[in-house]
C-alpha cells in the first residue's frame, strides 16, 4: 500500500506492507484526510516524529470484531487511550498518560492507503454528512471543546484572535452557540468565510483593551498570548488554543493584577462536532483550498505551508 | 507629621503637613505597618512611584463623619473605587478601572504618622486581635483570595510553591481549610513555620511531574511557573500569586496539550482574613523578623530586603 513517510523533515511517498489488525482494532481504507498545522510542524522536525503522520480523516471499516462496522464510512477519535487508568475510567482517554496518538507518537497515521484504529474510538457517519465536510470533525471536536472546559454565559461577547482554519471553526462554533462573536484577524478573504457564516469580523489591527471577558486565542503566534491578556476584562478568560514551538514570553503582571484565567484546550469529544455536521449549519467547504491524491502528498504539504492556505485534502484512490 | 518619601528608588523620612480629610474619608494614625514586597518593588524604581508608601497597616481613627469609628482601631482595604461603576457595582471595587490604591497609586500611603482612607475601606478590629496579628490582614486577604476564585473540593491535594510570606500564608490558610497542603520552599527555617502549623513541608528540590491537581504559585520568581505547571496534572490549576517584573518565558505546548488552567490572583476581601485572625489560628509571630520605628523605614526596607527577611514592621511613635 502506499503511505506517507516523514523523518528529518523529508516527507516521501513509500510502498509499505497493509497494517495488520490486532483483536479490538479495526483495519480502515483511507477515503480523504486534512493536513493540520500539527502535520506541518512535525514536516519542520518537532517532536523528532519519524513514520506516517496524518489523523483528519475519513475512512471505510474493511475489517473489525464487531460486524456493524464493517464496510461502513466512519471517522475516528485520535487518542488511543489504555482504557484503564484513573483518567480512562473518568472518560478522559484523551489525557491517557499511557496514549499513542494516531499519526502524531506512536501510531502509523492516517495518510496512508490503510490504518488501524481501536473499534472503540469509531464513529459511524450518517450518509447526510460528505466526506468533504466529516474531514473536519476532528478540528471541529477542538473547537467544540472550548464549550465543554467553559461556561460561557448565553448572549455573552467572545473575541476570537486568529482567522485560521482553527479560528474559523471557533468562530462558527462559538457562533451557532448563540454568542456574540467577534473575530479579528488579517486575512479579508479568511475572515469573508466567517462572516457569511454571520460571524462579525475585524480585519484591522485595533485590538480593543480590557474589552472581552472572553478570548479564545487561535492565533498559532507567540505574540497571540500576549494580545489576548491584553483584550481581556478583569476576571475574564482566555481560552488557549494555539501551540506555538517556542517559549512565549509572559507579562504575569495584568495577569495577576486583573485576576484574569488562562484555560489551556486541545482534543474534544467528536460527539458535539459530529452534532454540529449533521446539522449542516457550518461554512466548512469555504475552508478548503485545494485537494490533492494521496499520492501528491509531498506537493500538498508544501501547499499546506503556503502563506493564506487553509484546509488541504488527500484523496486516496478509489479501490 | 513624619513620613517616608520615596522618589526614584531612593527612601528618606520627611516632615509634612497632616493630610486633609475629604468628606467620607476617615485621617488615620498609623499604630503598626508592614513592609510587603511590592514596596520594595517600588523602592527598587518599579511603576515610576513618587510618594509615601505603604498599604498594610493598623490604625486609630482620628476624624471620621461616622460616630462609631471615631477613636477606633482599623485596618483597612487597599482599593480606593469609584463606588459607581459596573465592577463597584457588583461588589468588585477591587477592579474598578478608576480606583487608586492606598501607597501603590494615586493615594498617598501608610509609611506615615497620619494618613486617610474612605471610610467606607475601614473594619473595626476586636481587641482579641493584636496589632502584631492585625497587621497581616491584607496578605491573608490576598491568600484567601484564592479560596473565592476557584472550588478546591475538601480533602484535595495541593502544592505551594515558595515558602516566602505569601507562601506561608497561603498554605497555612488552604491548611485551615482542610486541604492536604505541601509546602514547597528552600529555606529550613522559614518551612518551619508552616510544618508548625500542621502542613506538609518539602525543602528539598524535588518537584513531583504532573502530580497535583492544584498548584499555588507563590516563589517570585519567573521561573516559578514553569515549575507550577510541570506538577500539575492534566485538566488541573494554576494558581498565580507572583508578580515577577520580567517577562516569564513560558512554554505554553504542555499548558495546551494538558489543558491546565492558569488563574491569576490578587487582593482579596478582609472578611474572611479578619475571621481567621479572630480565630487566632495561624503562626504570624513567627513571621515577624524585625520592628523597627517609624522614623527609621529607610533602614527597616534594607532589612526587608535581606535574603532570608520575611516581615518588617514600623511602628509609629505613640501618640
Amino acid at each position: 500500500m502506499l503511505a506517507v513517510h516523514l523523518e528529518q523533515g523529508r516527507i516521501q511517498m513509500r510502498w509499505r506492507p497493509r497494517p495488520r489488525r490486532p483483536e479490538g482494532f479495526a483495519l480502515i481504507r483511507l477515503r480523504l484526510a486534512g493536513i493540520c498545522n500539527t502535520d506541518l510542524e512535525l514536516a519542520r522536525g518537532y517532536y523528532a516524529f519519524r513514520g506516517t503522520p496524518g489523523h483528519e480523516f475519513v475512512g471505510e471499516v474493511v475489517e473489525a470484531d464487531r460486524k456493524r462496522l464493517r464496510g461502513r464510512r466512519v471517522v475516528g477519535e485520535i487518542n488511543l487511550a489504555c482504557g484503564r487508568c484513573l483518567w480512562c475510567r473518568r472518560g478522559l482517554g484523551r489525557h491517557c498518560p499511557h496514549r499513542t496518538v494516531l499519526g502524531i507518537a506512536g501510531h502509523p497515521g492516517a495518510f496512508s492507503e490503510f490504518f488501524t484504529l481501536p473499534e472503540r474510538n469509531l464513529h459511524v457517519l450518517p450518509d447526510s454528512i460528505p466526506d468533504e465536510e466529516a474531514v473536519f470533525v476532528e478540528p471541529l471536536a477542538a473547537a467544540c471543546e472550548i464549550l465543554e472546559q467553559v461556561r460561557i454565559p448565553p448572549g455573552a461577547k467572545v473575541a476570537v484572535l486568529g482567522d485560521g482554519k482553527l479560528g474559523l471553526l471557533v468562530a462558527q462554533v462559538l457562533h451557532r452557540e448563540g454568542l456574540r462573536v467577534r473575530l479579528f484577524g488579517r486575512h479579508p478573504e479568511k475572515l469573508a468565510i466567517a462572516e457569511a457564516a454571520g460571524v462579525e469580523i475585524e480585519a484591522r489591527a485595533v485590538r480593543p483593551a480590557a474589552a472581552f471577558e472572553w478570548v479564545i486565542e487561535a492565533t498559532g503566534s507567540a505574540d497571540g498570548l500576549r494580545e489576548a491578556v491584553a483584550m481581556t476584562r478583569p476576571r475574564g478568560t482566555v481560552i488557549l488554543k494555539s501551540t506555538v514551538h517556542e517559549l512565549v514570553k509572559l507579562d504575569t503582571a495584568p495577569v495577576v493584577v486583573n485576576e484574569i484565567s488562562l484555560v489551556g484546550s486541545r482534543c474534544g469529544r467528536f460527539e458535539p462536532a459530529l452534532e454540529l455536521l449533521r446539522q449542516r449549519a457550518l461554512r466548512l467547504r469555504e475552508m478548503i483550498t485545494a485537494e490533492y491524491p494521496l499520492a501528491e502528498a509531498p506537493r500538498a504539504f508544501r501547499a499546506a505551508a503556503r502563506k493564506g492556505a487553509l484546509k488541504i485534502l488527500l484523496r486516496a484512490a478509489a479501490s
